[in-house]
């Protein structure tokens, strides 16, 4: 399962590109992968709360949101699922109020700065996450 | 090259299984690598310095000294390689003065709070980094 | 009118159960109750200008919006009508930045930490407040 | 048991009324009340200790003390007995140094704004809580 | 293009007397307008994003989401046109939470204070900085 | 009456070209004005203390010491006239500690970024101010 | 009327010097005073209420409580009465904490470093404070 | 000497008036005053360095750069004379960067609040802390 | 001399158990010692005040009053005697309003963590200070 | 074991007359004394490290390193082993940063400002705090 | 050129010294000075506007207008010329106001503490500054 | 004596240039110097421990330890000797975490900015202070 809000896109990658290498990826980790994107915090925290029944675990751009947005921790904490946090760039480069993200605490780990590959990083990531969580 | 301080081994992983992992896994991506740790500062400093020269990249686990030291920040921004910082634990749930670090800012990318498989991502990372670079 | 929002629901009782309850506390206090819950923000500012002309009074439980919304604030305000800010746990005993609300200052009372018992003994309460005004 | 603070009587109610009030309610939920006002921060301190042997649980308005006692808070935590957190008028609204109360996260929960009917309330939301605690 | 949201009319102007005023003003000034209002941050997102083809500047005012959103700031940062911010009241004159603008940073200018003669001002500002960019 | 203190010209514009403006715009606007400058905050000071009596209204870029001169402030106050306040550049965009302004919390508005049009502008939106202080 | 906690003589002066310099003083402006001392916050509380029936203004120095007592704030503020703070040292020259008094913002005025002078200039003032508001 | 600055007469005392009580009641204490008001940062450090060599003492109501000039800080402290500073009305009621003052902590002493009567009241303490110094 | 208040005990020792320790120890330290407790801030001032003339030196366990009361430092301060500050617990494993003491600053040291043992450690430092005071 | 680095000597005592002390007391607590002394942070952790295996409690005086080091902090966590920080002048009465000590929170308890007295009441502390673990 | 205030001269120096060491030893260096003192921050900014076509760098010492002159800073960076930036004193040493300069962040360089010799250095660093500037 | 640390050669200079200049300027100062360089903040406290015996004067380029080493400000303080503070850059036009040095505020002066040169002005001044106070 993956949670995915999308922003903006850097450099020559797009969200198209994105998706598909995690597609191609997902099934070399024996990850099935749901691929979302929206702009409205509202309907993040509906899909989270969805994610609960029918996900292994959540991996989220949060985009703007992961500053600002309790109502997003708070049904990432209540779906009980492992998360991953990923970001395209670096945000530690950016402005100070990008440092903070109210996701990181409640989340497994964090990945950031590694463009579009940092999806599928996180993919084979959680594909150990959710390994350790069943066997 | 990866320049390595490792204090403490969290769960039932030992810094040999990290180093063995990473020594495995370098030659699949193309790398070779350089294993070290120390609980000097001075000296993590004086490896950057040296690293300048023979290394392609810069792999880092500062331990303690990623909230304290502006040597080793400094050291690296004068190596001018892409640097990749590791964590194994995620620092973004534990005090709140290990939420910041002196490295991020100058990093490509961060990876934090997936034990000994962040070293492997961050060599996975690397590699396409310095390709990028070197291409 | 009751414009209610509930994120998460805490120990054993569901939405339904709190919903009942007032439901079937409302006439004791010559009160009719509109229950509503939405994960939007900007559909709570809807539904609160709404009331500014169907309701006598508003009971809200903004969840995580409490702490970040300064429109459900500036709706509120316009309302013009007595507000009663209801919370399932006590804030104060949870991460620091849930201890500040943007409701709390233009509300009539704060009631919080009594579970779903809190929006009975708000209606309690906002049945004085609206005879208050009117007689 | 209820021990109580009374510094200021806002509006048309007075402290007698209050008392009445509570005393007049408390049958009604199964409770007895102990109704004591001290403008003397130790002499709250040596009730509290009391209670701890004699009550059931202790609703408190500390006035001032709430947002400087931390003797107070020291006191209710040894006691290991429900507290709930009273004020007559919303603190929300008053001066920032008036938002801090050390007593609300040791509190079950807090009522405020609702004048002397705060003390009614609490009384009904005392009542759960024993039951909760006893059964 | 004005892309505009509206949650407050101060004083005798409604939201139609200000749009009436802006269609009125802008061919004055070489414009066309497109006169938007929502009470949804992702909406608004949405706009922004849409203006970037189809519009040559954008005239905001994001009312509370001013204070609160990144999400904002991120689409007019990616729309990659001139911004004016317009507020109908001093907001310094205002509680200091709304001081800040997560807008101001990136707007070309601010015009603040003068209700809905404040669009106009921006539309005949608007037409000058279009003016530059395009000669 | 055009109480200005013009440190810097940035651009191609000089300080005599916005004055030129402004004279060749006040006509339009049924308005007369004096344009002064001056590098004395003790000087703009007693000026405002003369607008007192022989202006209706005050247009002022205070430079430097809208960021730190509470002197300014006191007699503006005491002029007890309409204020509009401009700056050539948009301080927002600027080191934080030019964000901060002592005298908007008393102007009626802010107009900022838009360089020597911003004081055109201005007479515009005093134009009106005086007017509906007088009808 | 005059309350006073006097914890520390500074210099030569005795607590007894100061009562006989105001004794002796008061008649001069027309006033008797009552002149006490306690190490007790809630017995400084308990006076003022007296005051409030019994005397026509109040003159303290709350000592140490200045910087601590929000009780001593609420009492003095239902007194309404005139109220004159006044320390025997400079407490600006101090540690930094001492450079804050809850007192001051409902005082009609304060007078420090004068020593036990400081008391004689203030039945002074408020000889004139009492006759302004009876005449 | 008498170094003052008076930026703002409150209610209907004028700067005169106070000039008037000020000669009629300072040969009562001993004393000549020479009394000067300007809106000169400047010019009233350069009288405080005349007050050097020509008085005996210096009370000062620096108004507005009480709170933001660290020159005539400098200048007092270069003085070597009692300070005495005073301010027509209780700067602790009035905005938050009122309340601190660059002089107060090398001042002898602080009377604030009493209008044009603290300049007289200034006057006898001065009177006793020259005595106290000569003799 | 042995100025004590002693608000909770931790563990399986009560204060009886303490003062037992204390009086068995302090002739081995040839000291005598006057045990006292109290929950009035007040009577502890008074108690210091006594000191001054009655004992060598004081061993204070300030509780909760540590955190907040100005009054025992000043006390303290005018006491003129050695202080040993003495804490049950850790008061760094506490909340962070537990790590200032206002007393440390004016104490000769300080000793936390060690239960009843750290009053008799206390006795045997106090007794070199007087010693070496004396002597 | 005693895990010491001494930057400083205050007064006439040597490090040399402190080590006589321990070595002279510990026998008298059961405890045999390894007595370490180095300007290096990471010779320190080092120590620590090896004291995990080799001691039963570890009494540190990080010096400057106290207030600095999260690297000696790390180190003492992992060791496991009851930890005694002395300080031989009390920190609380210097510069503001050295009242922050990143060991006190994990310290069992903290002595400072008794001199070399203190080490020797460390060991007596120490000697109950392993007889506690132990048996 | 030298744009110099001078406030206060500490020891036995004075202004007239550092003149007369300037002026000896300006045209070892190669340069001529121009040395100017001045209470008015408004003249200090004039007398900058004018170097920026008759100097080639500015020696400034602007006293107590380092820590609060926006004013300054604004003159200096119009002026576009190297700024060395001289104290006599050590501001490290003193209160915390004087550790932030306004001119530190533009000027080439600082040189702090050295008395009166401090000028004659600021003059050689200066002669290389423009020398490098020039070839 | 000169105690240097040199981490990083901005511009065309290398550490071997500028220890060059100064080995040729300082016989012309009456000066011998000794000239260090380390990664290890240890190893630059062990220098100064022993420049205390065989210095007259400490010139100190920490690096990056200047905003981190409580250990070297320990140092150098017990080092009794005249310190100057030498920065390559001018640290104030960096990241704000290093405007702030623990050395400055013992530091006889600071010369920053200047590159290769600041030590030759250093020296000079080192020449002028050590004979300060041998004759």
């Amino acid at each position: 399962m993956l949670g995915v809000r999308e922003p903006a896109i850097y450099g020559s990658e797009t969200l198209g590109d994105i998706e598909d290498s995690c597609r191609a990826a997902a099934p070399e980790f024996g990850l099935a992968v749901d691929f979302r994107q929206s702009n409205h915090e509202g309907e993040l925290v509906s899909w989270i709360h969805e994610a609960r029944d029918s996900a292994d675990g959540i991996i989220i751009n949060a985009g703007a949101y992961t500053h600002t947005s309790v109502a997003i921790l708070d049904a990432l904490t209540l779906a009980e699922l492992p998360v991953i946090e990923v970001h395209l760039s670096n945000i530690y480069k950016r402005e100070s109020f990008r440092h903070h993200s109210y996701i990181s605490p409640i989340a497994a780990g964090v990945i950031c700065g590694f463009g579009g590959q940092g999806y599928v990083l996180a993919l084979e990531a959680m594909a150990r996450l959710i390994g350790q969580t069943d066997e």
